[in-house]
């Protein structure tokens, strides 16, 4: 597998066909994990690193290659490559810019991918469409169990997985759930509702995760404490709050329609205005338009634009993405620029 | 005639066929006369304006009538036929809003229109569509000597035609050349301009005439002084200014479009696709993003929308018009988002 071979598919979780998907863009489940017979990478040396690495790859091509996982290193790979992988939720912003021997081992469905030498050794994750929580988690589950079968992992009898970072030891299990808010934002309640998710220790993200501010009204929901929990407490308490937060959104977004009606279907249409005749266009401005019209889409105001490809402009209008569609370094004027026309001509086939 | 006649029609000015209609949408020219028998209206008591409306108008229907220029009495007209009449350019704010007995008679093609009891006994206005300073001065001429057959007008045989307010004694001249000068504005060259006009003791107004802030980056060019010179030479003077202006815009226009060609694209479509999504809009973002495509329909980028189209939108969006349109009265949410409506219709030609 090549990074390029990556560019004409959409990834399982980028399809929005997945349940709840009106309001749930994706589920994605973390497991952290350590070589027992390692040092953490926090206080590794160089060589013991690119040990760690080869001992991973070796065993990985035994055991994940057959199943279609395929290896990437990226240690020598490209500013744009990692950037790109990075903007297909597959590898992580410190993954992408970190230095040292590192990779990540990827599905063909982008459904899977394993960060090796990221915080931990191994980082694994399974992302899929819509609210997916149980499939997410038995997903990974068999995932782990397989590569524990394969790698020894640092494993201690009374608190569990051992992690760099304190905040993971336990279950090692983050479970996030990425959700699109923009009724909750319009009417201004989105406040109230963040609250609440934090009071209940949930931690709330932007679209790229931790340190990201939220965009165009979307908002990572995970899991803070893995400690002390089994992995089926953590999920079914998730899996408690979810709806409450799904039920809000819902309704604003009915309450929006037949009290804000114009307001509503201006911004929407506005919005569709903009992106199909801008010429030049930031990824800020990109994605906020995008997920106005992603709220127009669902509630079929807008019918001319699928899901799907509202799913894939918010992945491909990205600087790395733009830039290996037209094969060649962009400058960031040209970057607008291409977004702009790319943007266009999906969604309203014209230059 | 009556009001509503003029709601299907679009006059000779708004076809925007004139010479030079790239920069120059209209000229008109105006001049004041008074009949020498009666006060000035400033001090003319309330009976005595009703005696001169009603000779005036007995005249009008012996001299004009025949020549389809009628008149219509204003004292009795509600508000949105007043102001109806505004919008279109053919009578002031001032005489739209005024009390006491007043009309304006109106030639078939809107080229013509004469405003009685106004600030003066007689206001007599020719618009036509372009730069045709010479074409307008003639016919306003020939209709200022008919008139002084029928009506005795004051005239000082030193100072000249005398007026209400000295600001207008000698000619009574007032000749207004409405230009439209996007790319100036663009970039940031308008102070540089407006100043050399005022300094050539011209007068810069906006969109609706005295007292009114530049909007759509309209700006209506005026001469100041009326006495000591003779018609001639105000007409001259003002026939040397215009095109240095004109070259001024259209070098902008060439240059922006060399050196900043995606800003320019952009900020046109940007302002087509608004205009052809929104579901709600005010007047001002309207004059505004049709100013914007009346920049691009000049430079070609736009090649669907006419320019008569658009000449008719500025005026068609005003409030009294979309009223008169919808034939019923509106409230202000409603008249925008009659307004987008109607854009949206005339624009893309889709509900």
């Amino acid at each position: 597998m090549r990074v390029d071979d990556l560019i004409g598919q959409q990834g399982e979780w980028l399809r929005g066909t997945g349940p709840e998907s009106d309001v749930v863009i994706s589920t994605r489940v973390r497991l952290a994990r350590n070589l027992a017979r390692y040092p953490f990478l926090t206080v590794a040396p160089i060589p013991v690193r690119a040990d760690i690495e080869k001992h991973v790859r070796q065993r990985f091509e035994e055991v994940l290659a057959p199943r279609k996982i395929e290896y990437l290193p990226i240690t020598r790979m490209n500013q744009i490559d990692r950037t790109f992988l990075f903007e297909r939720h597959l590898i992580s912003r410190e993954h992408a810019a970190g230095e040292g021997e590192r990779g990540v081992a990827i599905s063909q469905d982008e459904a899977v991918s394993i960060m090796v030498n990221e915080e931990d050794h191994l980082r694994l994750q399974v992302l899929r469409s819509g609210l997916q929580l149980d499939e997410a988690y038995e997903q990974i589950d068999r995932l782990d169990t397989l590569l524990a079968e394969n790698l020894h992992f640092a494993f201690h009898p009374r608190f569990g997985f051992l992690t760099a970072c304190p905040t993971n030891v336990g279950t090692g299990l983050r479970l996030s759930v990425m959700l699109h808010l923009p009724a909750v934002v319009m009417s201004k309640q989105i406040d109230r509702v963040l609250n609440s998710l934090t009071r209940l220790n949930y931690a709330v993200r932007g679209l790229y995760g931790e340190g990201t501010q939220p965009l165009g009204d979307f908002f990572q929901i995970s899991n803070q404490i893995t400690l002390g929990k089994s992995e089926h407490e953590i999920i079914e308490e998730l899996k408690k709050v979810i709806p409450t937060v799904l039920r809000f959104e819902r309704e604003w977004r009915t309450k929006l329609m037949e009290e804000r009606t114009t307001e509503l279907e201006d911004k929407i249409w506005r919005a569709y205005g903009i992106l199909g005749n801008a010429r030049t266009i930031s990824t800020e401005e990109t994605v906020e338009l995008l997920s106005t019209l992603r709220l127009g889409v669902t509630l079929k105001m807008i019918t001319n634009v699928p899901l799907t490809t509202l799913n894939e402009l918010f992945v491909v209008t990205q600087p790395s993405h733009l830039q290996k569609l037209e094969r060649k370094l962009l400058s960031p004027v040209e970057r607008d620029q291409a977004r702009a026309e790319y943007v266009r001509r999906r969604l309203v086939g014209t230059k």
